[in-house]
């Protein structure tokens, strides 16, 4: 594409593996791999509970919704970074779709030291926590992805201009 | 196995393709198939809206958990049902596990004449309304679902014996 080839001399971020570890300064994986559970349906599943939504602070209400991506080009160009101030996303792929994650922390605007891009293998979803920097959905192949969130009278996306990089 | 032995002379209930269409008596396909949505994040995505989480009636609040399930043997064993009256639960398979979905309506029990079977491609999630008689998860694959409902402080669910019968 025309804009990756403008952007070839811009720092690249490499992809890291998603685990639960790496990822918790952001927020939680949604899977059960590595999580405590309970036996339930007569032993047939396991409940691993995760954190509650957080979608109900300043009159939210919990919103669903199913995004139906176009797979991202490699590499894929990060140009800027959005956060919800009174809510967490979560992202739950449908299908197994494999999908990409860019991440920072920062309070004013996102601090580059925090930095992160992660590979998630399409078995399993992310919640951004409330105020994490995140870039908008980036799918790797066609798919469908459900997304709980807080739902308020007020916009919630605050976004932020990155200096250009490219993850890969 | 022996349980379903036992059963050879039950009656049979045949799986149904899961559509919109055909689930809407019981609650929502949580898929962009057949929606109308809006383009979003640069025209990467379509977002679609469903139906908000029915989840806060009576002091409740919303919770995510992760079902880890596994593979029921066909064909499968159905032997009562389960609802819950104050609330929706949503399941959302995560890496493309397909899953089978039994359900009825009725008031003060199951209505033998709403009985239905769907079988769930695994790209798509389900809805169950309040009220609906659902059996519990039927994984056709060992997988991971994540589930939205309801939490309260007392417990939701009613479980419903039904005359055995079996669902391929």
């Amino acid at each position: 594409m025309a804009g990756n080839q403008l952007l070839s001399g811009a720092p690249r971020l490499a992809l890291r593996p998603l685990t639960v570890e790496s990822f918790a300064p952001y927020g939680d994986v949604v899977t059960s791999k590595g999580r405590e559970g309970r036996s339930i349906n007569a032993g047939t599943s396991t409940r691993v509970e995760m954190p509650e939504p957080d979608v109900l602070d300043d009159g939210g209400r919990p919103s669903l919704s199913v995004f139906r991506a176009s797979a991202a080009c490699s590499p894929i160009e990060i140009r800027e970074l959005e956060r919800h101030r009174l809510g967490s996303q979560t992202f739950l792929p449908l299908g197994g779709t494999p999908f990409v994650v860019v991440v920072a922390l920062g309070e004013a605007a996102p601090d580059a030291a925090t930095l992160a891009a992660f590979r998630a293998a399409g078995d399993c979803g992310v919640t951004f926590r409330r105020g994490v920097w995140h870039h908008s959905l980036l799918a790797l192949a066609d798919g469908d992805f459900a997304v709980i969130e807080r739902r308020g009278t007020e916009t919630d996306c605050e976004v932020a201009q990155l200096r250009p990089l490219l993850v890969d």
